[in-house]
C-alpha cells in the first residue's frame, strides 16, 4: 500500500463516469462548452460570492498562474520556506511571473504569522528604489505539515494584508481535507478572511488532473486567460477538465473523499500513538501524519509494502504518511498489524 | 454538425476505456507507472529508433516545450508565418524559450522552403555581434493550410538544417493525418530527414488531452523534464496520460482514425468541386478542406447546422472546413444537400 | 578615416568639458544631483510639453525599455524588419519585455505606413484568445536607410495608432539628424504626431555614452525606474550622465553637431553622383549615404583608408557611408580624389 | 559632508584625464579600440592568470550577468539574506537569470559559511524533480557589514563549492578595499580560493561608471558578450569605459584610492570608539563603519552637515558611515569635534 503522497491514488469511479458523459456530442473547443459555462455560477454558489473560475491540470500551474496574476516581476511573495510554491516546484512561480523573488520564511509547523510579516517591513521601505516590491502573500491550507490555518490563523493574516494593501494566495492543494478538518464553509476559509485567489485542489483527493484557480475579486483575473494560453494549460477539449470539476463537487464527492482520507488519517496517528514505535511531530488537521518511526520499524513497514516518503528536512527520522481517499480500513488494520509488531 | 476545428469532436471510446483501466491500483506519482514507462519503448518500435518521449496535455505546451529545448533566449526560430507557433499561441514560444525570436516567412501553402531560409542567410552573417542566432526551424506536418510537405520537400529542409547546424522542429498536431496522406512510414517523415523533435499529437485525432514529445536526438532532450516541471506540465497522476497515448497507438486506432477523417475531407472536397459553389484554394492532403463558399450559401450551411470559421487572412469569402475521425457518411451527405440546394 | 559608423567618433569637447565641471563635490547619488534634477525641465522646454525623463547609456537600453514600458509581454510591436529594434539589438527587446513579439513589417526605404499596418489588422481580430496582443508600434527617425519620415508620413501613423490604441514609439538615436533634415520643431516630430515615447539619441551625435527616454504621456512611466534599475540601468553616479545630456543641449551643440554631419553626408552624395562610380539607394535624409559602389572602387577606398561596412542585406554592391559631427570638409575632399581616380 | 555612501564621492581626477586621453581619433566601436584590446592582458598581470574580462557601467549589471553566466533559470544561488544581490538590486538577479531562485541565508556579519551551506543540503537531494538545482553561491566581499571575509574563509568555502560542483561568484564592489584590509594578492582572494567570477567594482572607489567582470574559467565567459549584447549594456564607444579602467589600475591608483578611505575609516571608529556616543557593530575591515549612535547625537551629526543612512535592519540607531576615497582628514577631525560635543 502506498502511503508515499495522495497522488499513487487513482480517480474516484464518479470522475471516471462524468469524463464518459461529457464526451458525447460535438461541442464549442476552449471552453465554448456548457461544463465549462457552468463552472462559475456552480463555485459561486459554494463560495457564497461571486466568483470568476479557471479549471486547469496541475497545482504547479494553479499556484504560479494564480501568482503571476497578483505579482509583477519585481514584486515579492511572502511564503513559508518549505511551502510547495517554493520548495517543490522547481521555481515554476519564477518562471510565471518572469523573475518576481519568493521571501521564504521559517514559521513554525508550516504556518507563517503576521508578526512574521511584520518583522520582515524593516527591509521593505515604502517606494525604495533598491528593494523588491512587496505585493503577496500566499499560505497553504492544509499546510505541508498536515497542519491547518485555524480561521483565526487566517483572518489575521487576511487583516495584515489588507491593511497593507497586500494581495493574499491560497494554496488549497488540500482545501477538502482541511475544510473538513475545520468544520467550516468554504466563505468562512477564504474571502471572509480576506483571501483573493484560491488554488483549489481536486487531484489529489479524486479527480484525474483537475485543480480550480478561484478568483474572489475579478479584476486580479483580467490577465489570468491570457497567461493560461500562454503557458500551454488552456486545453482545447476543455470539457473533459471541466466536467472532473463538476462531478468532483456533484453529491458532495469532494467532502466525502476527505472526510473518509482524513479519518483514516487520524485512526493511523491513534496507532502510532498507541504503538510506542512513532512520535507524532505535528497537529494532524487532514489527511497527513509526520511521525517519527525507529529506523528498523520503518525496515518492517517497508517490507511489508507500505510506501512512505523519508522528510529529512522536518527532522531526524521524520517520515511521511498521507491519506487518500480511497484508503480503507482494512489498509489502517494491516498498518497496525505491523507496527506493533 | 461542428466542422470548424478537430477538437469540438470528443474523444474515441477507446481512449476512454483506457483511462478505466489506468484507474486501478496505487501507483508511482510523476510518471512513476508503467503506461509511462513502457512510452519509450512503444515510440521507439513506431518510429524505428530509440527514442525519448515525453507527454503533455496540449499541443502549445508540446510545440514550446520541444522549441525551448532546441533554443536559447537569444536564438532565432524560422517557421511560417501563419504557423500555429507563430499565429496562434499568444507567444507561448517565446514565454517557454525566455525570449527568442520566431523569424516569419511567408511560403506558398503553408510551407516554407530552402530556397527561403537561404534567402535569409544575408542577414545573420556567422558570428555577428549584434543579430539574434539562427538556431531552429520549425515545420508544421499537415500544415495550417491542410497541405502535407512531400518527402522530397521535407528532405531538403533536413539536409538544409544538418548543413547549417540548425535544429529541426515539426509540429505533428496533425501528425496522422500527414502520414496517411502520404502513405508512408513515421521514420521517413521524421528522423529520416533529419527531424530532431517532434510534436506529435493526439488530441485533435481522438484522445482526450495527449502531446507526445519525441525526442530522436535525446541529448537535446537534457532540459526537457526540468521545463516540464518549471511551467506545470508534470501531471502527478501521469499514468491517465500516458494511457492515453498507449490507447492511441494500440490497433492502430491512430491511423484509423486519421484515415476516417482524411477520407471524409476528400469527400467533402469533391462535393464543393461539384457544387460550383466554391472554388478548393489548396491541395487536400489531410482532414482539412480550405475554400471559398459565396456569402449566401455559407449562410445557408451555417442555418443548416454546419459550423465553420471564416479564415478572412488566408483570402476573401475563404472559410475552414475540418473533418474529424468521428465525421460519418450521414453528415457528408447532409453537407451535399445544403449546398447543392 | 572611419565611415562605418557614427559610433567610431569621439565625443565633442563640450562634453567632456561637462564630466569635468560635474565632478565637483559630494552630491546624492542614483539621481540625487542637481544635473538629474534639472534634465525633465530642460527636455520640457524643448519639447514645449512636461516630459518625463529618463538618461540612459545605450540606444538599446533606451529602446528596449521604453518599449517594455508600453508592451506587455504578450503584446505585439510593429516594426521595419531591418529596424534596429529587430535587426540591430539582438532580441533585446524581447529580454526586457519578458517575451513580447516583434512583427516586422517590410516597407520601402525604411519607412512602414498607415496602410501595410491595416493590412496586418486581418490577422489580430480584436479579442482573439490565441494571437498576440497589438500593442505598440515603432519608427525610426532617421531610419535605418538613413531616409527620414516626413511629418505628413509621421502624423499618418500616430493616427492610425491613436485610433487604434495603439502605443507610438520612436527610435531617435539620430533624432538630431532627422530634426535638421526635415527642418521642423522637436514637438512636430514627436507628440504632435501622437508620439508616446521618444528615445532620443545623444552617443552617435557626440555624447559619450548618453541616451534619453522621454515620456510625453508621463502615465506610461509609471514602472519604467523599477525596469530600469532592474536591468542595471540605473548609474549610482547619475551625475555624469545627466552632466552630458546637459552639455548636449546647450549652446545648440545637438543641433549644430547634426547640421555637420548631415552638411557633410550631402557633400559626399554629390561626390558620388558626379563620380559616375555609384548609385545613391535611398533619399539622403541626414547624415547616412547608402550607395552601390562598384568592387575595384571600393577596394581602392579602403586601400586609401576608409572604412564602412558592406550591407548586402539592402543590396548587391551597397555599402554605407555614415557621416559624424567631426568629420571634416578635408575628409570629405579625399574621398572624392580617391572615388574619381 | 556626505557619509552615506561611497557612490556620492565623484570621480578621481585621473579617470577624468584618461576619457579626454581616450577621446584622440576614430576608432573601431563596441570594443574595437586599443583600450578595450588591453584589458584581458592588463587584468591578467593583476591577477597572475589569464582571465577573460568585460566592462560594464554598473555592480548590479556586473553581478547580474556574471550570474546568469553561472545559472540557468532553474539553478539556485545561495547568498547572503543582505548581500546586495538579494536586498538591493530589486530582483536584478532573477531578471537577468530568466527567474533563478536566490537561497538566502542569515550568516553572523554578512558572511555566510559552508556549515551554513552543507546545513541546507537536506533540502535539495541529487537530481530532485520538484527543487530548483543548486548551481551558484555568491560571496560578497566586502560584505555590506563592511567586514571582509579572511582568506582561510574564502578558502573552506571555495573547497566547499569545488567539492559539490558549485560555480563561485564574488561581488568585489568593494574589492579594493578588502584586498588592502586582508593585505593580500587578488590572485589569493579569488581563483586560488576557487572563485570562478568576480565583479570588480571601480566606480565606488574612483571610477565614473566602471565595473569589470572578469572570468578566472573562461569556458563560463561564453555565453558573456551576448547577455551584455541583449540587456543593453555592450557600450557603443566602448573606449570610454575602457579607459576608465585603465586609469584605475595605473599607477595603483585603485589601492591608494582604497587605502587612504580605510585608513579614514579607522581614524572615525577610532573617534566613535573614545566618544562614548556609540558602539561599533562590526569589524571594520575596509571603508565602512556600522554603529549605534543615540538619537540625539545622530541629530547633532546631521545638523552638522553629515549626511548617512539609518540601517534598521542591522540593529536598532543604527547607521551607516561609508568613507570615500576622497575623504580627508579635516572632513574626520570635524565629525570628532561634533560626535565629542
Amino acid at each position: 500500500m502506498k502511503l508515499a503522497s495522495d497522488n499513487t491514488a487513482g480517480a474516484s469511479l464518479e470522475i471516471l463516469a462524468a469524463l464518459s458523459k461529457a464526451n458525447e456530442g460535438n461541442v464549442g473547443s476552449y471552453g465554448g462548452d456548457d461544463h465549462s459555462h457552468r463552472l462559475n455560477q456552480r463555485f459561486s454558489d459554494i463560495f457564497e460570492k461571486d466568483v470568476v473560475v479557471f479549471p486547469v491540470v496541475t497545482g504547479t500551474a494553479a499556484n504560479s498562474l494564480a501568482l503571476a496574476s497578483l505579482t509583477p516581476p519585481h514584486g515579492c511573495i511572502f511564503c513559508h520556506e518549505l511551502s510547495h510554491i517554493y520548495h517543490d516546484e522547481y521555481g515554476a512561480p519564477e518562471f510565471f511571473t518572469n523573475g518576481a523573488r519568493l521571501q521564504p520564511i521559517s514559521g513554525e509547523s508550516g504556518r507563517i504569522t503576521p508578526d512574521q510579516l511584520k518583522a520582515l517591513e524593516v527591509r521593505f521601505p515604502p517606494g525604495d528604489a533598491h528593494r523588491v516590491s512587496p505585493t503577496t502573500v500566499s499560505v497553504t491550507q492544509l499546510t505541508e505539515y498536515g497542519t491547518a490555518y485555524s480561521l483565526d490563523d487566517l483572518a489575521a493574516i487576511g487583516d495584515y494584508t489588507k491593511k497593507q494593501k497586500l494581495s493574499l494566495h491560497m494554496d488549497g492543494a488540500r482545501f477538502a481535507n482541511a475544510l473538513i478538518g475545520l468544520g467550516c464553509t468554504p466563505a468562512e476559509m477564504t474571502w471572509k478572511c480576506n483571501v483573493d485567489v484560491l488554488s483549489f485542489g481536486a487531484t489529489k483527493n479524486g479527480a484525474i488532473a483537475a485543480e480550480a484557480v478561484i478568483f474572489f475579486n475579478p479584476v486580479q483575473a483580467e490577465s489570468f486567460a491570457i497567461r493560461r494560453k500562454r503557458s500551454g494549460h488552456l486545453l482545447s477539449k476543455l470539457r473533459f477538465l471541466s466536467a472532473q470539476l463538476e462531478a468532483y463537487l456533484d453529491n458532495d464527492l469532494w467532502l466525502n473523499n476527505a472526510r473518509q482520507a482524513n479519518q483514516m488519517a487520524n485512526e493511523l496517528k491513534t496507532i502510532i500513538d498507541n504503538s510506542g514505535k512513532g512520535t507524532i511531530q505535528f497537529s494532524v488537521d487532514g489527511n497527513m501524519v509526520f511521525t517519527t518511526i525507529n529506523k528498523d520499524c520503518q525496515t518492517d513497514l517497508r517490507q511489508a509494502g507500505f510506501e512512505f516518503y523519508d522528510i529529512p528536512e522536518y527532522g531526524k527520522n521524520v517520515v511521511r504518511l498521507v491519506r487518500s481517499f480511497n484508503t480503507t480500513t482494512q489498509d489502517i488494520s494491516d498498518f497496525a498489524v505491523v507496527i506493533n509488531r
